[in-house]
């Protein structure tokens, strides 16, 4: 019997964590530091705290196995938006036929956040820690917006000012994005852009240039230098946002416990740079690694146009397209490697998080890849049953949930699976617009330009014996 | 000591409320009934039945105290979004300077439906009652699209073909609605369309006609009327539509207690047709006619462009522009006038709910009126403390709760403010773009066309004395 009065599983304010998960000390292989770009040697710390807020830098290379959340921090998460809900799938269960209690979908979700995703998690604790540090500005990328609201509207509440170079397809894609991060006093430019150097040489030979999330991480970078008091920040790939991130698993495994499902048998999420999917799995993985989950699946879903590690190689690569960034032991497509303009523009990055690269590459997490058509048809199976329009990353994460769901019913097995819904698509109309009107394609990796960016001259040797 | 950890009260979705309250029992002066145009006399069952849903007809005249809410629908409202969350306007409280706990600002949200707003709540209601009595299509019109929006999810749950006339003003401003009710399989045509006599009446003079809910109502009507296994609902205006609201104000009471609040001083939302108001402070109404809350002022607001309580007259009136639509005794502006295209889009009706208008004209409730600037100004304040970016239409209330709130500080007075959170703005981006750039505009009131609209030498002879 299927139970609609606890199908929606809500946690007090009071029970948003005080800890995040550090997973670093429980990684199999030691996790790669940040590499200077300039000798291959490992980044300072002082020069990692000239680009980054100093306590995020702590945290990224940090040995705790729990780092306890500020209880300014916490009384903010509480007092706006967290624990976040955890939702029985029913909708989506009963379409696709599978009612009952063999086979369980369960949602994290997180698009209920003020700016509608999971980024004010991370965005809330960067500016937390930069304001109490006396930066006066922090200055970032965004792919589809989502990450670039979120900090504009955590900077806004630290009386912070926040300027974002967003990728110039999903600016076009997704004008909202601009006013919303307007809304809450961001700046915003178009990325490539004239204002930097980096941003320059890609405008200047095409001003229509779509750009990327490299080329946009660049110009920030760059931007941020100019002065001592501001700091650039980002919302995916390092150690500490996905630190950060942590919460929502945390609060997963809570919620999983009271709907009575102790051991999850799928966790899902969507993957561009891992944030999303690193904060929702990390606690669990603890518990992989632990004995505690032996069993349970953990799959990451990347688009096909930009699968960084389903398609790229793990080796040490540049975080940005100009080179301006740290040097990262990640999966990579390379960095110039420039993704087709897919709807999905917080998927659209050559690299891949070097915690979930690391967790890939000892086989503990696996990861997947679809196609935006196939994604967003998934989208709009899901919205009209459960009513919440997801955004096109979070889409993937869906898509491949069917597909497991439906996989397990023609096996006829017993499973549970949860999905981390990453968050709305109230900014990404345009993609199911593109879609219903028959006009959405799909894109193919260009394999030639993959090889070229793979291969770099410049590329520091890094001696790994040395860390 | 302000309490972060219960400063956002949440219910479990058990206590989604078991009844709706029904204010026509205890309105100080008799309820009238909805009048056929053709003979200006109350509309026989069978003829509003060939309208309304059946079950939705026996409501809007019910005497009974409670009607209970059907099980399936208890169902549905817990396992996606309510009870909805009660909210403690911290960050709000903070920017007007009224920190601690002399003057507190609480907020309902209702904006984390799955469509944005208080609509579903109805329209799931009125979705299931179709279906019970074999209904295959519901056609309506939406004004900013957040009706129109949660009518396509409630029909789409529940297997119903859905229609939606879309006033053409907000069908420019606000493309992203469309684009979601088509998500969840609506059916959308920009109102005066050529579909309908009363829509070719204004299109054939004016292709680009701004169009007002007036119009658009017409338009539904008609279409309705043109199968039998058809039938037109509205998102507001009528006894039922505020009935079915009635679960924000009963929650919210329930939250109010939890927070120490036994006596709200003052209950603010805005009111177009006025269901999300209605729904929000009849509970309150009903414990204030009782003598339990004697002195709670409840305030309504409208829209300087379009004041049908504070600028219009109560008299009987057509409740569309067409006169296809029944009669009603309401504050109104005239069946003709044609609203200024305010961003709004759900506050520009002429008329007003009866029971809005009932308890106006017996002194029980205020109205207040603001203009778009004010108003969206008061919103970028609100959004840039609390997170949330308000619909036009929710940023009215917000207007007249600041102006409250800081009226109380100057007066040195103890207050508790209470405000409906109507819904939320992601899809009205284009105010809040105007209004940044300078380009956002106020309409005065055009008094000749008022007094144009409100006589009409057709409108049939209503003897008040046969009811």
């Amino acid at each position: 019997m299927v139970d609609y009065f606890n199908s929606r599983i809500l946690l007090q304010p009071s029970d948003v964590p005080k800890e995040w998960v550090n997973i670093l000390p429980d990684l199999p292989t030691p996790m790669t530091p940040l590499i200077n770009p300039m000798d291959g040697k490992p980044a300072p710390f002082e020069m990692a705290c000239a680009i980054f807020p100093k306590e995020c830098v702590l945290q990224q290379v940090s040995e705790e196995l729990n780092i306890p959340i500020p209880k300014k921090l916490r009384e903010i998460y509480a007092s706006t938006y967290r624990p976040s809900p955890l939702h029985r799938a029913l909708g989506l269960e009963k379409e696709l036929g599978i009612e009952g209690d063999k086979i369980k979908i369960f949602y994290k979700n997180e698009s209920f956040s003020p700016t509608g995703s999971h980024k004010p998690n991370t965005a809330l604790a960067q500016a937390y820690y930069a304001s109490k540090e006396g930066v006066d500005t922090l200055i970032t990328e965004t792919g589809a917006g989502q990450w670039g609201s979120g900090l504009s509207y955590g900077c806004n509440l630290f009386g912070i000012k926040c300027i974002v170079y967003m990728v110039r397809a999903s600016f076009l894609q997704k004008p909202g994005r601009k006013i919303l991060m307007m809304s809450y006093n961001g700046e915003v430019y178009a990325s490539p852009s004239r204002f930097t150097d980096a941003g320059k040489m890609f405008y200047d030979k095409n001003p229509e240039h779509p750009g990327s999330l490299g080329i946009a991480i660049s110009e920030a970078v760059e931007h941020s230098l100019r002065s001592n008091t501001s700091r650039y920040v980002l919302g995916s790939v390092v150690n500490f946002v996905l630190l950060h991130q942590t919460i929502v698993g945390q609060e997963t495994k809570i919620q999983l416990a009271k709907a009575g499902v102790e051991k999850p048998d799928v966790l899902i999420g969507c993957m561009g740079g891992g944030s999303n999917f690193g904060g929702f799995m990390i606690p669990f993985v603890r518990d992989k690694l632990y004995g505690k989950l032996p069993d349970v699946e953990i799959i990451g879903v990347e688009p096909r146009a930009c699968p960084s590690v389903c398609k790229g190689e793990y080796r040490w690569d540049y975080g940005d397209t100009a080179k301006k960034a740290p040097i990262l032991k990640m999966h990579t497509l390379g960095h110039t490697f420039i993704p087709s303009p897919i709807h999905a523009g917080g998927l659209r990055y050559h690299g891949m998080a070097p915690i979930i690269s690391n967790l890939y590459q000892n086989k503990i997490i696996k990861a997947t890849m679809h196609h935006q058509t196939e994604v967003i048809k998934a989208a709009l199976q899901f919205a009209r049953v459960e009513g919440i329009l997801p955004a096109p990353e979070t889409a993937h994460a869906i898509k491949e949930t069917i597909d497991q769901a439906l996989k397990a019913k023609e096996n006829n097995e017993k499973k549970v699976i949860v999905f981390n819904f990453s968050g709305h698509g109230y900014f990404d109309l345009l993609a199911y617009k593109e879609f219903m009107d028959g006009n959405l394609i799909d894109y193919e990796l260009p394999s030639i330009d993959i090889k070229n960016a793979l291969s770099d001259p410049e590329m520091p040797i890094i001696d790994e014996s040395q860390f």
